[in-house]
């Protein structure tokens, strides 16, 4: 496994990689979420690259940069048992050169949801992903259901910006306990843990619900709400069921595919998880 | 020469294009300026794209999209005759798909200028050029020095967001009687385009001085207004002396390289020049 640390060495390898090349761009401190990313990439490419980027651009001033969870030696093996043949693990500096003044807006799908409670975030997002698809240029490039409003606004960017690449969604893998696998997830007391524990069982019964044929957003979103409050420790952000494609919140009857999704707040840490329902 | 109107058909083509691939991105209605971009990129590049594409993001509500001047077929002859293999021409439907929502911004260079007299003008520019780069993936891309700010832009886009292209500058083509050429010069009437040789006039006057030894920055962009103010016909939108990199307008005495620009309005019509003085 070739560790790329600068842009040139990164270039130099890439031009001799066996294609189809499958990207899978990471902030490090990887998790089963991650790896599933790998294998749905080695399913598909040839050549599987990973990165591993604490991007700075999409933390707010009062947000978890600086003590973000980091562990390169043990992302390293795990990117290399999954069989992973490059890690492209560039500096600050290499992905934003003194002077840099570009960035990338997907305005319309990010006023709402996580981009309304973090200004700036998607902006962020869009930004360091396009450097990160331009350094590498895969041809497919994977990244978790999880963070379902980030791979809207990645898939929208690529479609806009006609990058000659395929954004693979991939689902939410979870712990055997059902809560969906974070970085974050480090960050919990035991007893939060445990609390967490009402995301994943909160849009479960909601799912029930649709399934039986609830299809009142409201009634849907009160579900999920019901099961969070219960749990003195949480304190939700949002519950929201939105138009999967536009991300418009949904009021009356649901008729296409819509997605319900949450964050929920324990302390300082802020959890995301969803689900999509198809009609 | 293959005239390709989508994207697919771009696409089909560029697999076989022998490289490198160079870009001349244009608007059309082609002038001596365009050809000059073509025939450098045919002495650096094996296969040379044109494309034509009135871009309506960069225009302003009360600017000239709808009659920007337009002629393909004569367009189509001089790419012909000038040994360009591509030209893309593709709808507006094409390059600004349904839904349509990502923009790139460069603000560090663009509140100043024509950037402050045209507010989202080289957000549109900006757009468009990286969809264009994407869509193409050249070797190198060709943009005028009439341009300037427009250039610096462009030039700044493509190493922030890390792209794998040469941008290539190339200088001012002008009429022999010392007019830029600029596909807007067909507007003016025959007085107007007399009284607009008091652009040049006054850049090179400048320039002369400049050799002379005069390092004064409001000195210089006075000599080119006195020239400028002698014609009744022309109204100046700006005569800008700025730091060539950066574009923040000079005081004082000039230490490195500037970027010595005006914008003039005739009638509707506003007309670009520049030089760069290098001490």
């Amino acid at each position: 496994m070739i560790v790329a640390r600068t842009l040139a060495a990164l270039r130099d390898a890439r031009r001799d990689a066996r294609g189809p090349v499958g990207l899978v761009p990471t902030m490090g401190y990887l998790h089963q979420g991650h790896l599933s990313l790998v294998h749905a990439a080695k399913a598909e490419c040839e050549s599987v690259y990973a990165s591993i980027f604490v991007n700075p651009t999409q933390f707010g001033p009062h947000e978890d940069f600086a003590k973000y969870p980091r562990d390169e030696a043990r992302d390293l093996e795990m990117l290399e048992s999954a069989g992973v043949s490059l890690v492209f693990i560039p500096s600050v500096e290499e992905m934003y050169p003194a002077g840099d003044a570009t960035r990338i807006s997907v305005d319309a799908l990010t006023g709402v949801l996580e981009g309304a409670r973090r200004p700036g975030h998607f902006v962020g997002v869009a930004t360091v992903v396009a450097k990160l698809l331009n350094a590498v240029q895969p041809d497919r490039s994977y990244f978790g259901q999880k963070d379902a409003q980030q791979l809207a606004v990645i898939r929208r960017m690529v479609r806009d910006l006609l990058l000659p690449i395929e954004v693979v969604g991939c689902p939410i893998i979870r712990d055997d306990d059902g809560l969906a696998c974070s970085s974050r997830n480090v960050y919990l007391a035991p007893e939060q843990r445990q609390a967490a524990l009402s995301l994943s069982r909160g849009l479960r019964a909601a799912e029930h619900a649709f399934a039986a044929g609830l299809r009142d957003a409201e009634a849907l979103r009160t579900i999920v709400r019901t099961q969070i409050l219960a749990e003195p420790l949480a304190a939700i952000d949002y519950v929201s069921l939105a138009d999967a494609d536009s991300l418009a919140e949904l009021e009356g009857s649901v008729q296409g595919p819509a997605l319900l999704s949450l964050v929920v707040g324990f302390g300082p840490t802020h959890l995301l998880d969803n689900v999509t329902l198809v009609p």
